[in-house]
């Protein structure tokens, strides 16, 4: 992803804030590659929302940076997910996130299981203790 | 603070990434009330970033909710100050929320003592160990 | 409307875009003094939509200023109202801006005719017309 | 570009803010390939800064959609440009806009001559004029 200026600050870096859209990207291509498209992962039933976000910021990114976002499962619960994120310039590390997302019920909010395909998908090797 | 438009998300919640908006006009608020504007805290030489970032997602903000966000100092240290923040809409709290901040060079982003006057406002119980 | 980091880029200067979205508050906050809170502009049947802006930008807001953000009705159809917004700082002006709202049908997108009462209260002066 | 979470509101379609933003995008985009990166349009000189815009939207962006975002100069004056912007998804068009940027003194924000390397490169076809 590529910084622009909708991004940084008056101090010309990027806004703290804003690296958690770029998270947020990242992780809805990580679902949209394991076959989880936009209507899987939010849709009139349900949606995924953060409950609980740690963000360790190391070095900054500036205005027209080229910035590599990954996420990755650190585990799968009943009905939530702990992923680990990592921002990348080069071979420079700006980000260390983690956070965990809640599968809820559109209506009421409150959480609901994950179905069984996602959760194999989203860690294939679990799928003796599903 | 009001919810507006630009808040929300398609979930019609405020989207996860904005809450941390509202605790940067929190702290900017803060800081003005124990009256360090901003020249104070964000200028030529030097600025506060956010290094270190927890927050625990509590209970959703929708459209046109009337919100207060808390800001309050945890620890001052040479370079750096640790704050608590917390959101509430009326008694509920929303969201919890404890985050470093170290005040940087602005030319080379590296860490500079903060002032003895900002740390004797920020914890003036400590004068005696400054 | 206080200007915060959120809202200026690394000119030091408030992000053009970011004018609109200060625009909007406004027009929430004008809807609100006729009597029209969020339920009655945008529900579950019908919102409102932009269909139409023209901005000008005389001269920029900076980081901490205080801004002042107007709102009027210009004219009113069967589904649409025109609106101006100006944007001041103390005395000097900084944007001008007209704009048309389209009352759409969410389901289909499509405009749908504004209540009389809503009518009414936008422009009390052509109710014989009505 | 994609259309993510950050991009929507609570209507599930773009908000109308942000297609300013993908406009800003493409503008970047456009200078790049004629070989005016960054340091070329915004460095501690000069920058450019919107005077004026138009912005007619057609119909609207979903999340997850696809769009294009053009960029075309219509005219250069000695300070200023005029762009020509379209979104399309698809053979759809969604927005049209037209816009006005001034180049400035960055220090205290008044127009000043653009190079004629910049206005060259933009309009090779007025050479003979300028």
């Amino acid at each position: 992803m590529r910084i622009y200026l909708e991004d940084t600050d008056p101090g010309g870096i990027v806004y703290y804030v804003n690296y958690l859209k770029f998270m947020e990207r990242a992780r809805t291509e990580f679902m949209r590659s394991l076959g989880f498209d936009r209507s899987a992962t939010f849709n009139n039933a349900s949606m995924f929302v953060v409950r609980d976000l740690a963000v360790r910021y190391l070095s900054p990114a500036f205005l027209d940076d080229e910035i590599r976002v990954t996420a990755s499962v650190a585990n799968v619960k009943g009905a939530s997910i702990g992923m680990r994120q990592n921002i990348f310039r080069g071979e420079s590390e700006l980000v260390d996130a983690s956070l965990s997302l809640v599968w809820v019920n559109r209506q009421n909010l409150m959480p609901c299981r994950l179905s069984k395909e996602m959760r194999l998908a989203l860690r294939p090797d679990i799928f003796d203790t599903i």
